[in-house]
């Protein structure tokens, strides 16, 4: 298998799944108000700007690798979890103050209209990505209940994806909570990591896509939570480093923004235990401030640099790539899911996007 | 029967579910993140502490309606309603700026805490309530998925649930839109409260619990839909003067929060449509003031008053409720279910909460 032909493939498909499902509830919404109409047209942008669609493949390929074979089904399934995905971003822009998305204006900022509402406007934006973030989630759900895959099921997958949800959100409150925290600890971060990150990307998608095909086989399951977590938690680490080290171009938002944020990665976290009295103070400093330049974000990767925390980061990412590749060595399902399920580790490892 | 009493069993009933549901939610969260349990254990006060339950009412009375029996089963249904119901109010509340819920902290407001955050108090507020809200709109979804009432029914509610969601907030938007506009009309409003009340309070119920049921039968949708809508547009409108003019301490908010928000109900419209300039210019004034006094609150009761608006608005609300009666009166049902719909209309016509 050409892994990356087939993931650009399958990327193309739910890509066109989504743009016929926005297109549907837009022109549905623009009868009754053509404001939540344009938030629906901003997501839409977003969403069809960029990402790699690895939820959407997960779910496909945990379908298929199990037997499942009607493919216009799963890709609406597969919409129905990227536009999940959409809904978690809308919200947590709002949390994080994120101003853009593959290049395109977050919802929150779309919507900060001075014009329409005078000083006001922040809130104005907050608001409308607040329930055009609810907008998406119910989307989502309604796609996989009228998907057409049998009401046991779809009733099995619904419940399912409510509690990925419900996970996420924790790791988004002990997200929330660490940006207020001062020592924060690796096993703080790694636990986030697992819920915000590891169970819904990749563990997520995988069961609701053995799900959707009908599997009841708990050693499937179990597999594919073995060959998830770890992949999930090196994925995030791997973000957390593009985010600061990574082309700004490519990643579609600048090397300042997760500094600026205050963002405590395990980068951080681990560069402060390890640095010495200056190393801590000058990255006391630089997180967390607004309006950055060039010098401090360079100052501050020195600092990840000096204290080993940036080749920490690399060796744990590696380790649990490893880790999630004899995982699915050990699973036993159908042989070319598997190697799209490796081919996804070997393209995750290399990635600078 | 003695509607009343029958409203308060079933009451009591719902709340019992509810206790046990976030008991339930509570428990598991709270191994995984002290603070998400803090959220929840703040809804389940706010949830318990008042609401008339009238959302859960309706969909177990449309599901006995139509010869659904098992009592157990619709009460967790009519649960999960209500706790869509908080999620809608979590997020309103970030919207409104609300403080109150039933005498108790909204969440925004019981996390807006500056022990945690500083002076970021109110955003950490507004962040938690943001995913407090998703939470408990995953719980809703999750408890309607596993309530046991077999997957196609199970998979038709859900899709009906984020239809109606979806409804709810378009008519939200409506009303934020609202906010900022100069110049809304009658038909502006009344379309906003359709989308926002009627549909989602009562029509949505309805039709769920007659789905809970089995029941496949369009003319009893149709009966219900007759019968919800313009009860939804009377309950708002009275919604909107006990808001001015009622009770304080019975409805668990100050008469000055509509106007201090600077709400566009049909009394403001019609106000400000009928008012002599004098009079436009003092609604003007106060409307959307903050902080404002007795004799502010007053001053607005009296222009509405002298403009003719709020016996404008009591007539709808009377012409309103007398169309829902009607269209009861033709809807073929089982007869205690119609008994308990008429019993609504006189209860909801009469209250002063």
């Amino acid at each position: 298998m050409d892994f990356k032909q087939e993931l650009k493939n399958l990327k193309g498909a739910i890509s066109g799944e989504l743009e016929r499902q926005f297109s549907k509830e837009i022109a549905k919404t623009l009868k009754e108000d053509p404001i939540m109409a344009d938030a629906l047209v901003q997501a839409k942008k977003i969403a069809l700007s960029g990402g790699k669609r690895i939820r959407g493949a997960l779910l496909c390929w945990a379908y298929f690798a199990v037997g499942g074979r009607e493919k216009k089904k799963i890709l609406k399934a597969a919409a129905a979890i990227e536009l999940v995905h959409l809904f978690l971003l809308a919200h947590d822009d709002i949390i994080d103050r994120g101003k853009s998305r593959h290049g395109q204006k977050t919802l929150n900022v779309f919507f900060a209209d001075e014009k329409i509402a005078g000083k006001d406007a922040e809130h104005f934006g907050n608001s409308m990505a607040i329930i055009g973030g609810d907008m998406l989630y119910a989307m989502a759900n309604r796609i996989i209940a009228e998907a057409g895959f049998g009401g046991d099921i779809a009733a099995k997958v619904l419940a399912n994806l409510q509690s990925v949800v419900a996970t996420t959100i924790i790791g988004q409150s002990q997200d929330i909570a660490i940006a207020y925290e001062k020592n924060v600890t690796e096993e703080q971060v790694l636990s986030m990591y697992r819920n915000k990150t590891a169970r819904y990307t990749f563990e997520g998608p995988l069961h609701m896509g053995a799900k959707l095909a009908g599997c009841n086989n708990r050693k499937v399951f179990k597999a594919f939570s073995a060959y998830a977590v770890p992949l999930g938690i090196a994925f995030q680490i791997q973000d957390d480093i593009l985010g600061v080290f990574g082309d700004a171009k490519k990643i579609g938002k600048s090397n300042a923004s997760d500094i600026e944020e205050g963002k405590q990665s395990l980068l951080v976290v681990k560069a402060r235990e390890r640095g010495n009295r200056r190393q801590k103070k000058i990255l006391g400093d630089i997180l967390g401030k607004k309006n950055i330049g060039r010098n401090e974000i360079e100052a501050f990767r020195n600092i990840l640099k000096e204290t080993g925390s940036l080749d920490y980061a690399l060796e744990t990412a590696r380790k649990n790539f490893k880790k999630g590749r004899r995982a699915m060595e050990k699973a036993v399902i159908l042989p070319n899911a598997k190697e799209f399920f490796f081919g996804l580790v070997d393209y995750l490892e290399k990635r600078n996007v």
